[in-house]
This record gives C-alpha cells, structure tokens and sequence, in this order.
C-alpha cells in the first residue's frame, strides 16, 4: 500500500459514521459492563430493578457526553435527544438482560464477537477523543488542560462516571474512583487527546491530521484490543509511568533525600562510637 | 354538570394561580418531610443546626425545579430567585421547626389540615409535571423520553434529591436512592408524564386539553390522597407492575428456560436410571 | 492618615491585580491545606497518586468558581481558562509535594511566611466575595439569596467542596459537609456578602465604596488571621450565635414551653398530693 492510497484510506476512516453499527457495538459493551460489575446477581437485580437497571446501563452509554456537557455549562440531558442511539441502547440492553436462555449475553460475550465490537469501540473512542478535543478548542482556544480534560472524559467517561452509575444502583463505592487509580484506558485517552491537541494548536506534528487520527486509531486497538484481550498485557505503560514517577515525582529526590540523611546519620554514629 | 360547563370549570383549573396558597401547602408538607425524615432528634437538630436544616427544607422545596434546570443546563440556583416564595417557604420552615408548645407542626400535623394541604400539593405537582413537560418539548421537540425524565423529576423531585438533602445534614444514605425502589409517586409522575407527552405530541388523545389536565389531577389526588392516606394502599400499581416484569422483564422468559432446563434435566435423570 | 488620603487608599486597593502574587499565596495555601488533610501518609499518597493529588489540589484552588459557575448555568471548567493561574497552581503543588528535603513545604508552613501568605489570601477572599455579590446581582438583581449564596461560595468554595475534594482521593466523609458545621470562615463570608449587598442594594451603608471593600479586608485579616493564628480564637463569633439561637431558633420558646409544661407537672403533683 503506497502513502497516497493510505492518506486516502486514513481521509476516508475520518469520516466514517457511527450510526447504527458503532452505535451498536458501543452500547453491547457497556450493558456487558454493567452486567459484569453487577455480579453474580445480576440477573435477579434486572428482574427487580429493571429501571435502576437501565438508568444505570443508559448512563454508562451516555457518560462520555454527559460528563463532559455537564463540565462545560452545557444541558447534561442533551445526549438523550439523540433518539435513534437512545432506541439502540435500549434494544441492546434487553437483549443483554431479558433474552430467554440468556442468549443475548451469550452471544455478545462470545470472544470473536466480543473482539470485533471492542475493536469498533475503539474506533468510536478515537472519535470521541477527537471531537471532544475539537469541541473543547472551539470553546476555549488556549486553554489546553480543558481540551484534555474534555477528550479524556469523553473517551472514556464510563469509568468517571462508574461511582454514580453504581449510586444509582444503590451501591457506593468512593475508593473505585477513576481519579485514584486511572485505568490504562484513561491514560490512553489521555495520550490521545495530547496527540489531538498538539497536532491541532501546534505544528510539531507534521503528518496529515488524517495519518494522526489513524495512528491513534492503531494506538488504542493494539494496546486495549490486541495487547489486553489477547496478550493479557493490562498496563502495558507502567515501565513508563514508573520512570516519570521516579524522575519528577520523588523517586531521585527521595533517594538523595535519604541518601543525605543516611550519611548523616552514619556520621552521628561513628560520632557515638567514637 | 353538562360537558360544557364542566369544559370550562376544567380552562379555569389549568389558569390556577400557584402563588400563594398552593406555595404554603407544598412548603408545608416539604417542612414536614425533612422534619419526619429527621426522626425523633428533629427538635435538637434544627437547634444545633439552623443553617443546614434550613438549606435542606429549601432543597426539598425547590427540588424538582433546580434538578431540571441542572439537567437541561440551566442555571441550578434559578428558582431561587422567586424571592416571595422563598420567603413563604422560609416562613413555613421556621413555624414548623420553632413555635412554641411546637404548635406550627400540630397544626400542619392535624390530619384535616394535612389532607388539604395535600389535596392542594396534588394540583401543584400536576402543574409542575405539565409545565416540565411543556419546557422539555420546546427545548428537545422530538426528545420523548427527555420530557417524560424532566416531568417526573418536576413532580417529584424531592424524592430524587432525597439523598443529597441528607448529604447536607451529614447523613449518607446511598441505598435509599429513589432510581433502586421508585415510589408510587414517581411512577405517578412517569405515568402523568406520559398522558402529557402523548397529549402534546400525539393525536391518541382526542380529549380536550383541558380535560386531560383535569384527569391527572383527579389521578394524583384518588391514588396520592385518597388512596394512600385515607385507605392505607401505598402501591396502588403493584399488580400492573407485576404484571409487566412477568411479561416484558424476565417473567414468562425465565418461566421457558426452567422449564426447558428441568425437561432436560430429567431426561438425563432418566437416561442415568436406564 | 487624613480621610482624604485614606479614600485614595481604599480605592487603590479595590483596583489590585491578584496576578500573579495573591494567586501565589492562595495557591500555597491551598496546597498546604491539601497536604494537611492527607495526614501523616501525604508523601506516600503523593508518591503513589500524583494525578489523584493535583486534581484535588485544583479543585481547591478553583473551587469557588467552579462551584459558583455550576450553580449559576455557566460551566464548571471555566476557572481553569487562565492556563497563567493554572500553571502557578500546578508549579505550587509542585513545590509543597516533590522537593528535596521538603523545602517547599517547610518554607510554606514556616509561621512568618504563613501569616504574609494568610494576609493577601484574606485580600483575595475579599475580593472574591465582591466579585461574586457583583456577577450574582447582574444577574439576578432581585434575589439577595443568590448574592449571598454566591459571595459566600466564592469567597470559601474549598470547604464546600471538601468532600468532593476527599472524593477524588478515594476517601468519603459525608458527616464532615460544611453546611451541618459551618467553619468561621463560612460565617464571616455569609457576613461580607451581607454588606457588600447592602452597599450595593440599598442606602443602609453610606460610607464609600472603597471604605467598605477595605472595612471587610480588615474584618477578614483581624478575624481569620490576627485572632485565629495569633490569638488562637477559632469561634469568634461564638457569642453573637448563642444570642441569635437563644433568640430566634428555639432558645427563649423552649424555656416558656418548658417552664409552662413543668408549671403544669407540679400542679399535677400537687393535686396528686392531695
């Protein structure tokens, strides 16, 4: 494949709509998500809660947006207008729940399903990110931390806002918060929305914005889809983030810290011996 | 009562002034409300903590209307700004928390009083869902459930606030989050909602507006009132709500699927026998 | 110093740029308050959650605005538009958490720079509860409880946020919210906001602008920073709300009840004697 016929392909996956199959594959992933976080009672809670159980399951589909409409002063109910995504998550929530014989479940928790949708979520994220990124620039053009805040949330909203979503459902968890131990998830869309960001407001990057928004497609599917699912690699950056830890924030400091106090206090001993 | 008359009595419901004396008895049950829910410490805690009790009867009192407005991207402290029925509810809220021999709480107490008062309180919640409903539909025309969401919580917001009015005493009560176990009035409230939506939106019901508007209000008052305070059924639905988790959530699906499994099951017992 | 000379004073002082110095000091503050909450585990936290640590650091530097924009329908993140504040924030954070030796900290917490930093904070406040009365009255002119509200939140949003604050460090402390024990500096925030809208609303204050903007600096510093960190007075106002309770919230009714119950016990008792 030559570089032209790429940036057309790259131009053309820039473009691609989501709805209805990304929609699809978006919400089949997140009513797998509540089911699993809902445990092993999680058919006999959808039997009596049926509306705390699709709040709940709305709620993750929809968080990315909402989160990150109720940051920026925007109506947090808006995402729901969108009738048609709210029909596809509803449909794909009953079948997840309520299908005879849990087929539904079956099916979407079958490894070769399951790893075509979670590739498509990963495209879906990659817009997110990027829209969220250019929606905060349209907002706010210097503010770079917001355009980051907004494109990692948006990406990946359904971990932020799991303290709630489990609040719903009556459960409160607040030492499960995303802030305290950001999944590689978040940190991917992190990355990302730096990448966004520097290739929109700075010109280090000079590859086509096309070529960028594909490579970070290729980012998150081998480091969430093949890397994780396959590999069982689940922090693939923790060498990385260990590094910077113990660059900037106080790994050498520490150790010259002690270091310095040790000597000292050999010092005081030899004294005592002495 | 010819239709016409009655046509006209039913124009004239849906023109009812709120101000003042349908904001005294919803101010009163809401003072009530936090009262009862604080227990028998009431009286010691509203000495110990008059700003905390005063905020939290004022949350209750303006709740469906600030959750709305924070779901639509409104400004939260908005209603507020009804500066006279701040003052009506702020007066209510220091009568039945402060008078002396507690005379402002045995008034509101007694039960001819209270049942007034609630009667009065059923035509205010039609009011807010139908004025919730009208607001969505002109903000997200074609957004259904967006209007039926912030109908319900107009009608009964203090309900989904619940957990937070306790937050602002110190009390966290995750599990009594009104999503887990809705009451009967806000499955009324869905239910108005609806009747609202389809009136407004579709040609389903030919009845007059008016009429329709007056049925709800008849609706809130026989179940909310009568049923529920004067003959003691507090789940007036629970039937149509049985019904519907047998049909629609699991019932006759997870009736199929035993059925089939210990079918099965027997075969193979019987297979073992042979 | 002649009246004269001290109006040209005063009105200088309204017209001070907060950039970047008081920023400085409100940062440090801020993070030191951080660090503080943490407990004696604050390096090791600081250490294993860095990103948890300065999203929580943020928050309380910005937490008036936030607070005050999510309740006024504007959003949330705007605050964080001033990427210069942004950058002291994070470079102050920086500095008390990952120094060598913990200089940083040393030299924040040592009491000579303390009090200067705890005088222009008190400055800062000043000028925030101003600027908040002020929006809030732009835009709702006639509703003195959104000023205040307001101007109190701005002028002390970290301790409204606390816990969301704590939250975001994994840890939930409901019992500890601001509005069931409002701190000293609640109150003396509810107090300045009252003036400024009566300065602003009505003729009840006469003296100039700038006297009163000044009056309420000094009213911060003595109170917050002479009598508390000086004097160790933490409740100054203690007495005044003991006479207001006694008065209005119950107090004085209480007696007259329990005084009018008792005369009718010991009738009772006699009669019973008898």
């Amino acid at each position: 494949m030559d570089a032209e016929s790429f940036l057309e392909f790259a131009s053309q996956v820039t473009k691609w709509k989501m709805y209805p199959y990304f929609d699809v594959a978006h919400s089949v992933l997140c009513a797998l998500h509540v089911r699993d976080d809902l445990g092993p009672g999680a058919l006999a809670f959808s039997r009596k809660h049926p509306i705390s159980c699709w709040l709940s399951t709305m709620l993750v589909v929809f968080a990315g947006g909402m989160l990150s409409a109720a940051l920026l002063g925007e109506p947090p109910l808006a995402p729901l207008k969108n009738t048609q995504q709210l029909v596809i998550a509803s449909a794909v929530w009953y079948l997840v729940f309520y299908t005879p014989f849990d087929i539904g479940y079956s099916i979407a928790k079958f490894l070769p399903v399951k790893l075509v949708f979670s590739v498509m979520k990963e495209i879906y994220r990659c817009k997110k990110v990027h829209d969220g990124v250019l929606h905060a620039a349209k907002l706010y053009p210097n503010a770079y931390i917001i355009m980051i805040l907004i494109g990692t949330l948006k990406g990946n909203g359904a971990s932020f806002t799991k303290i709630i979503e489990r609040l719903l459902r009556g459960v409160w968890t607040p030492t499960s918060i995303e802030t305290l131990q950001p999944s590689f998830t978040t940190k991917a869309c992190i990355i990302a929305s730096v990448v966004f960001v520097l290739d929109i407001k700075s010109d280090l990057i000079s590859a086509p914005h096309a070529f960028v928004y594909v490579f970070v497609i290729g980012f998150f599917i081998y480091f969430k889809v093949f890397s994780s699912m396959i590999l069982g690699i689940h922090e693939p950056m923790l060498p990385f983030e260990n590094l910077i830890c113990a660059i900037f924030f106080g790994g050498i400091f520490d150790y010259t810290t002690k270091a310095f106090k040790s000597t000292k206090d050999e010092k005081v001993d030899t004294k005592k011996k002495d």
